[in-house]
């Protein structure tokens, strides 16, 4: 099983730490995000999306979308669960990883950010922009969270996983992440356990 | 129960048909997005995010957004499923529903395409990009898909859901979607079903 990924990329990472937190040891296969890896023709072949996370299985099955990967994850290797087994809370869950992982990250993403340069927007547009995404994001998220040490609960899981990587692109953007109290103890949790530090971009092989 | 929506959201539009092919009949509340009601302070406080759909359950308990939503839908009435049975399936399935409702539908929603023209772009540029967002996210989707007579065989499913509107919104913002000639011809299978005929935004109280 391989990991196609990215240092920096906030999926990436999600899908690290889920691993992490599964006690799966997986190789990585980083692409150049930055240097357009991935829109390579070997790279399309694995996603024709262009997109990392591409999970290959050893039959040469190819799964994408991190959330999906995740999923598939939880089915394959159920425990530690990464949803609550509360149907309602993990409604709830599944909502506040959506807020991050549909709203937010595709919103801000380097393809993205390129377009709007293209369009002729200067760099501090841009990078308001990508701040202004983030920081609506986490704010709503701050607002969903509920009780507990971590998100949801006294378990690390879905909406911590979407989380952690959030904030890093937040702080990357400038966003003035003391506004959000609640979200900035959540990740303080997180980032006591190793699943969460060794999936952290830094921490990485590809790391610049 | 009630379904907090509007007719033409696309998110609102795939829970429609999810309850639909569920059998279950479900009141609805209509929020008028373009005349900016779901910035209402009573509907903050529903969704904060302010976004619909928002699914109120009888105790007051509020789920939102659309993809928990069903997974909770699919989790407290498996049948008629939304997933396929086999895991590998289900992953791509899941795949496939994000590349739309993660990675195409939330980069051209009203609030974004406000954001664009705030920016100064004219509305050429701002339909411009709606439109290759909506082609882009197809493209890969028109790749992506299973065999069979819906996107993965032989049952309607999440992907279905999530298609349908997105080919809605395409056609709004001017794509040639005979590019994806598997897509369109999912579409017809769909449609010749009263669930999905049935929530099509036309068919809608509010329907302007």
């Amino acid at each position: 099983m391989l990991l196609h990924g990215y240092f920096r990329s906030a999926a990436s990472w999600r899908v690290r730490i889920a691993f992490n937190l599964k006690g799966i040891k997986i190789d990585g296969v980083s692409h150049h995000l930055r240097r357009g890896d991935q829109h390579l023709p070997a790279f399309l072949q694995l996603n024709p999306q262009g997109f990392v996370p591409a999970l290959e299985l050893d039959d040469g099955t190819v799964l994408t979308q991190s959330l999906a990967i995740m999923a598939w994850l939880d089915e394959k290797h159920p425990l530690p669960a990464l949803l609550p087994s509360d149907a309602i809370t993990r409604a709830k869950v599944r909502a506040f990883a959506l807020v991050l992982a549909a709203d937010t990250h595709p919103l801000q993403n380097l393809a993205v950010l390129a377009k709007l340069r293209a369009l002729g927007l200067d760099e501090p547009k841009v990078q308001a922009w990508a701040a202004d995404v983030n920081a609506r994001g986490l704010a709503v998220c701050e607002q969903l969270a509920g009780q507990g040490s971590f998100a949801f609960g006294e378990a690390p899981g879905l909406a911590d996983i979407c989380l952690v990587p959030q904030l890093g692109n937040a702080r990357r953007f400038g966003v003035d992440v003391t506004r959000f109290p609640r979200l900035l103890a959540i990740e303080a949790q997180c980032n006591a356990l190793d699943a969460f530090r060794e999936a952290a971009p830094a921490n990485q092989p590809d790391a610049e």
